[in-house]
């Protein structure tokens, strides 16, 4: 609400594991014009990596834990090599890209996730604490931050958190300060009524049809968080929140989100 | 030369091997007082998950090059693991760390080295230049940039570069505008007459007696270069270089370099 516009991207594994999707978005990203975050998530590369290394993925519930293995995989894969190689690519289309985790410049805190139901995810974190003055700084000194999926509880512990509830806490936090929009793309052309059905898009999507829509069954699984993340965001006075696909960035196609 | 005073800090990959010696370093590292930056090294670590992951060490005429499968390595381990923990644990301490590369922010471009005397050194990188606008910005965000031994050319390839070299770029190119103190920290008490002697430590070391040195032989291997970009840094303006031990950067002990 008021300020300067700022853009505050959102892309998914599955596309930085594609190079050729990972290009396309790159210089849609690149055109947008004015200033601009780019947070990422993980991949399927830290799996293949750990695979080499012979760390198995740990499962408790059918859910993965971020053990004390997982965590220096994940610390190594997405704040070393996707971060770094997604860094220099912008650097190579002329974008003064920084890559950062939130650790770096204390950026993003988090709580290491309670133990719930007895499911212990292990190092996990749930972002608690946006760092508005050095994101405000690097941006005044014409930098994009680039942004991988490690936070860190200021107690030396480095955590996995999730992209999107990244994306969505950070958009909340400079929301103060800037006019937000915060864009998450991922492969399909945003909200489907019918996932199945390629024609079935939502362009606008209110926060009551998403409550039953989820109390249906409707919208289920990683859909769920992302678009929790997007309305909280959305109350929390960031301008516009828009679900679409990683090379519509630069458009106004896929799903605007109401409350 | 006049202007603000900054300590520009070097760690080598030995003491960050060593928990016990990097805890020891970093509290003293966290005691000096006003602006700083810290560059380190890259340790055996990236050699041993190298080897898990059955990358086999690249030496052409007994010198380890970085091929493809290396520089993906070293970016997750130095820019990955080594970086994020150290700057969670200055983070820890209270230390406003930031974790970069020289890819970062554009921070230190570098250039490949050219193939000498049929020697290709593979993804290696040279600093050609310091971005100090950025460097600058950070510092006056009260930020303490920790960066990792990589550098970029611009054209989207990543280069493993020599920490000493970029310890000496950044002091050099912030000399235009700090009063630049650099600090070089190994294992070692400082520059020896005699290695094997812990009791010849030289406390002032002038460069004419390093040429006279160096040309006998009497300092050799990984020392040669160490002092080539001290000297090097004192001739473009930096006040003070010393090379002492890890855990006396808070002293006076060591050697002063003198030109």
């Amino acid at each position: 609400m008021g300020g300067e516009p700022l853009l505050i991207v959102k892309i998914g594994g599955a596309v930085i594991d594609d190079p050729e999707m990972l290009t396309s978005f790159l210089e849609k990203f690149k055109a947008l014009e004015g200033q601009k975050i780019l947070i990422h998530g993980g991949g399927r590369i830290a799996t293949d990596i750990g695979a080499k290394q012979g760390i198995v993925a740990n499962m408790v519930e059918g859910r993965r834990v971020t053990d004390d293995q997982t965590i220096d995989l994940v610390t190594m894969v997405y704040g070393g090599l996707v971060n770094k190689q997604m860094t220099s690519k912008l650097q190579k289309l002329g974008i003064n890209a920084m890559g950062l985790t939130g650790i770096d410049g204390d950026i993003i805190r988090s709580q290491k996730r309670p133990v719930k139901n007895g499911v212990d995810y292990g190092w996990v974190g749930d972002p608690v604490e946006v760092n508005e003055v050095v994101l405000t700084s690097l941006l005044q000194s014409h930098v994009v931050p680039v942004i991988a999926p490690l936070t860190h509880d200021g107690n030396g512990h480095i955590l996995n958190t999730n992209a999107d509830t990244m994306a969505g806490a950070v958009a909340s936090a400079l929301a103060k300060q800037f006019d937000v929009t915060l864009i998450l793309t991922f492969e399909l052309e945003g909200v489907m009524k019918d996932v199945s059905d390629l024609n079935s898009l939502i362009p606008i999507f209110k926060e009551s049809s998403f409550n039953e829509m989820k109390n249906s069954g409707a919208i289920h699984s990683g859909m769920i968080p992302k678009l929790e993340n997007a309305f909280y965001a959305l109350n929390q006075g960031v301008t516009t929140a828009r679900i679409c696909k990683y090379d519509q960035i630069d458009t106004k196609n896929g799903t605007f989100l109401q409350i």
